[in-house]
């Protein structure tokens, strides 16, 4: 038996955390490549089971944090007492995590609104676990079988992206994308792809009728019709020739709307760097709706999550489909290495 | 024998125009829905059949407008000549589908670099389309069987793009999507979804575990993070409910990452409205790579064209295939009403 331990936080009590942390842990699919602990609370979770008849874990892979009173929040209403539980499930987590007594940990959602009325001042998960593990430079990873996706900005608006786009920004993201599928994804030299901003990638459109590579952002047929320079002649190709330097195999500027589908086809490449959310969310969701998984890299600990919210609308009715969960499990499970041969 | 009359034009000699007006107009899939009639060139038709051995259709469904020499021009070099013919043959599709010779047009790729040095001073096809059928609103639509697309911008960068936006210019694109529908499609009252702008339509993330339609927009725990109003807000919102007030079934703004699942999943939506260029092709060139349709809607003829362009790295070698170009042909003969009931 050396299925890794992966921990998981119970989330906000009054979302869907619950009942997906209990189907997570029960679930045979889960069983088979890791050993589920839930950190939580017991009373919730034997509620939760109780109403939706859902089977109770052993109380062995179960540590109970907190113990919220049914009086104390109900499902879709949380309190103050409620949002400090889901933060202290966090907390634990990365504590087991660093100590090595967890071998990494996946988050059920939280609600931002929510957890602010009880202190909590982070965006979301992701900032707290860096601020939790001390760390500077993350990213926010996207993916499911067919592909995977890393972002330089996240939950930016539009207006906001082209401003926020640097060459350190995108090499930061470049870098780490590389290091991490290096040291979880045992890939000795990943391919990274590297998307444009804007429509093909800043070009004028000449584009084939498909078939081949994409064409990488070469000008067709004369120079760009902009007169000032586009975001990929200023920052994207500029970050992916120091990242050659350093001995990355990071190419592009691809042009947006031709690069996910050669990705996923000809499987070119292991990861796309994207510039803002929808770029790399759009083609993700389209093909891994139920099953996306939100990864952070760059962490000291393995964090995965599933990739969605509280959803208080359907919070303990038995209808959230723990499919994301799950897969976010055994992507966890599968980076820290198990079940695999260990070649360094 | 009723089927519809569809010219097809040559597009730039030196890309893959004349090989792809061979191969759709010789294509029994073609012939089944529509009768072609290629305007070009028959001396080039009949340099590119040699070549790739591709059989000539009947001299009767072909319009010679131009007499290339092969000195004149080869492969991937247009001449100012061969430009000059690549116009004359539009000008003549539109001259054919306006006297009602022919029942639509479908146009092989230009290149619109060349053009100009013959003189011509128009973004590209479509924008030459309007004027010479003096149509001031038109819209950029791309699909395929399972997706289609209309576009409120079509090739600006990014950074324009939130500027660009306006109650009037996305409540035009929803008119005319809705009116388009409406005549070519037989659709009573289409389902149009529009898409947001920003990242989960630029409302909190509280996204459900999927099931469910798309959130539509509505806030999930408590009020913006922003404290600017979002463009969702000021322009999309509102532009959503004058067309609701005129009695078009729109609806929205849906958070981007999601509804193309949705509308793909559920078949919810007769089409989707999107903000920007790789908005709505990234999903749509995930789907459609190979059949996708492009459709000028809002000009007084029908036209389509294949997605994408003269592609001179693979211009008479016998490598462009013809799928997109085939589909647009059917597309086409099918707005012409064709094979279908008249009910009105």
């Amino acid at each position: 038996m050396n299925k890794p331990v992966i921990a998981i936080t119970m989330g906000d009590p009054a979302g869907v955390g619950p009942e997906l942390s209990l189907k997570a842990a029960t679930s045979l699919r889960v069983k088979r490549v890791a050993r589920p602990l839930i950190i939580g609370d017991n009373g919730v979770l034997t509620r939760v089971a109780k109403k939706l008849k859902i089977k109770m874990p052993p109380q062995s892979s179960i540590i109970s944090l907190s113990h919220l009173k049914a009086t104390e929040f109900k499902a879709a209403h949380p309190s103050v007492k409620s949002s400090r539980a889901a933060i202290s499930y966090i907390e634990e987590a990365v504590r087991l995590a660093q100590s090595g007594a967890a071998d990494g940990i996946v988050t059920s959602p939280i609600n931002k609104d929510a957890l602010r009325h009880a202190g909590f001042k982070y965006p979301g998960h992701t900032e707290f676990l860096a601020h939790l593990t001390k760390t500077k430079d993350f990213v926010m990873m996207l993916g499911g079988d067919s592909l995977k996706v890393t972002l330089v900005t996240i939950h930016e608006p539009i207006k906001k992206v082209p401003e926020l786009l640097t060459k350190e920004s995108i090499l930061k993201v470049i870098k780490i994308t590389d290091a991490s599928f290096k040291k979880f994804y045992k890939i000795k030299k990943p391919r990274i792809a590297v998307c444009g901003l804007n429509p093909h990638a800043g070009e004028p459109h000449g584009g084939k009728p498909h078939g081949g590579k994409p064409h990488g952002g070469k000008p067709h047929g004369g120079k760009s019709r902009h007169n000032k320079r586009t975001e990929e002649e200023r920052f994207i190709a500029p970050a992916i020739k120091v990242a050659n330097k350093l001995g990355i195999n990071a190419s592009g500027p691809y042009p947006p709307d031709t690069l996910f589908y050669q990705a996923v086809t000809n499987k070119d490449f292991d990861c796309v760097v994207c510039m803002y959310h929808d770029q790399g969310l759009i083609p993700l969701k389209l093909l891994h709706f139920e099953d996306g998984v939100n990864t952070t890299l760059g962490l000291p600990i393995i964090r995965t999550s599933p990739d969605h919210g509280t959803a208080y609308d359907i919070a303990w009715k038995g209808k959230a489909s723990a499919k994301s969960m799950i897969a976010a499990i055994k992507e966890a499970a599968s980076m820290t290495g198990a079940g695999r041969k260990h070649n360094g």
